[in-house]
């Protein structure tokens, strides 16, 4: 009886484990009776969103009680009008792992097989085995690499790719490595994936990005018929409460995502706020420019206390702890910080650190130090 | 070229047909021009969401930097109070056609058949289709049945079921038929399901009925395993626009559901309206009260006029016009006013009517008079 419904589950499914989000502030409160808490979990814009946002929001609470635009018309004319392309290129989603997976659930099953790094994002391999396909995890660059340690490596990652392969996922720049691919290297590597196998580029970080050889995944659109190119308003837009994301693809491949993809996507909050921050960059310039600040100081204090830290492009930095991280993370937990262990990633002594406003940036060395104690690498 | 990625799609999406929502009002004014636009098309509650809805997502506001809670604490324990339910039972979606997915995408699959009724609510058969499952479609009742024209039979629901039968999907009350299953029909067939057979049964318009026999599907959980009933804040709670539903489960079934349901569902501003709706019974009372009065006025007003309705137990009413559905549908849109046609459903000259505020369901039967002229059935 106990497992009747378990073995009529997909395959795929009956191994499948969830993804294991960042802590919400709200449980460890329940949990530690604590009240003053800082989450630096899951690489918010500590900003938060655009008032322009917010205010859209509040005009909008009066709509609720009819159902979204199913066409998302608004946002999909200013995202045509920011990148350029065609509303039917366009796939609205609730935050962009609902793109993920759509395309899991167009282009992946049984027979069929994903290609991803080792350190990638985990919803690519969760999406791809909720849907059965195979999943080939291609080795990341080594862990002393000068320049990327622990990034993409796309020779690798072509070398994993058959005529079965359906989807080969890219982060760029990676959660949880913070690494990224430069615009050679990616063309070079577009260069040599079949035509008809898609290549899904994540730039959810892509705002962050000031590296001069960072590819725009969009102005490739054209070249590779096969790329599809997400975006967030989760990160730099400050929206993650609200969940919105989308791709960018060839008419056809959006076709085939749209018709898997059920109406309502985002909802009306959703796609107000979205439309709204869209039409505010000034707040996404001053976003970068405290992330940049604050990034340099985090990555910069945690080397001085001798911890080894991935190079990072991104608003985190992972850094070795030389401690089982999970540890670190629990003992951090007890001080009111929220960080993100790394041994689901197979990284079991680092930990993944959000750059929060400087108050939540001392707030964590402070806890880092009470922690870590003399135990410094 | 031009089908190389349709090529590639999995077979049941190579051939999907999208859902046809009911068309936005923003939409008709930008394609007519019109102004003064009354929707009459999604079944939503004209009377709109609880105050306190609005005032905890205006609250909410501020919290939109951060993830939502991907648990949904509050949300899963007002549901527990309310239906006496442990959380373990409880997934919560963006919307319960969300639910539905997970569905499909945790039991369905080439090999394995879906079951549903003739004239069931669309989106059981698109999600099926999109998982590569069988669709078994079972005759609905007679057009000229006394009490349930075109209503589930579910005998002839249960003679569809063989040994690849993953799931049955059972609306009561069924949209967009406006009929429904009384307790002991209801039973009867559920004795008769086999038990590893997954019985959803899909009540998003469950607050509006008031019939005696009508079976609380929560009540049916204990004794039946193999079932899962499904509720929406859609309709009579509405907040359509934000997008909050759910399933009722055993364990068992439930943790299958939120391994493939990804983390951040429903969003910040869903969870905390849900939660707060459920806490104003009186703003469901009066909802419920309006549509008892409207309803009766707008099945009455249609037989008036001469023409057959499908008797209803929801807030909409389902009519034969006696033409082609879809042209009433366009006169009735330039005439301001959106209604549904349903040749969709195999129902060529019925169209779905949603009752309304007092003056919009008055102007529809003025725009419906203009529209039928003399050519009344």
């Amino acid at each position: 009886m106990a497992s009747q419904f378990l073995d009529k589950a997909l395959p795929g499914v009956q191994s499948l484990k969830p993804y294991e989000p960042g802590k919400p502030i709200s449980e460890l409160q329940r949990e530690l009776g604590l009240d003053d808490i800082v989450k630096l979990a899951s690489n918010e814009n500590p900003l938060g969103p655009s008032p322009k946002a917010q205010a859209a929001m509040r005009e909008a609470l009066e709509d609720l009680a009819l159902y979204p635009d199913g066409n998302g018309f608004d946002l999909k004319r200013a995202l045509c009008e920011k990148h350029g392309v065609k509303p039917e290129q366009i796939t609205l989603g609730t935050g962009s792992d609902h793109i993920l997976e759509l395309i899991a659930r167009v282009f992946l099953g049984p027979g069929r097989n994903a290609v991803f790094s080792k350190y990638g994002f985990a919803i690519y391999a969760i999406v791809s085995q909720a849907a059965g396909a195979e999943l080939r995890v291609a080795d990341a660059l080594p862990e002393d690499h000068p320049a990327m340690p622990y990034g993409h490596d796309l020779e690798a990652m072509a070398g994993q790719i058959d005529e079965n392969t359906r989807v080969v996922f890219i982060a760029n720049p990676n959660n949880p490595t913070g690494t990224w691919v430069d615009r050679a290297t990616l063309t070079a590597f577009l260069d040599k994936v079949p035509a008809d196998t898609l290549v899904v580029l994540d730039e959810a970080y892509y705002e962050y990005v000031e590296e001069a050889d960072y590819p725009d995944g969009q102005t490739l659109l054209a070249n590779y018929p096969n790329l599809l190119v997400m975006r967030t308003f989760s990160k730099a837009y400050g929206l993650a409460g609200i969940r919105v994301g989308y791709g960018l693809a060839s008419e056809e491949i959006t076709d085939l995502l749209n018709r898997v993809r059920l109406a309502f996507h985002p909802n009306t909050l959703g796609q107000v706020a979205a439309t709204a921050a869209l039409a505010d960059q000034a707040h996404i310039d001053k976003s970068i420019a405290m992330n940049r600040e604050e990034l340099a100081k985090m990555q910069a204090g945690l080397r001085e206390r001798g911890f080894k830290t991935i190079p990072s492009v991104c608003n985190f930095v992972t850094v070795d702890t030389g401690r089982p991280g999970r540890e670190v993370f629990q003992d951090l937990l007890r001080q009111g910080v929220i960080v993100r262990p790394l041994d689901g990633y197979g990284m079991p002594t680092h930990v993944r650190v959000s750059v929060g406003l400087p108050e939540e940036n001392e707030r964590f060395f402070h806890a880092f130090d009470a922690v870590m104690g003399s135990a410094t690498a």
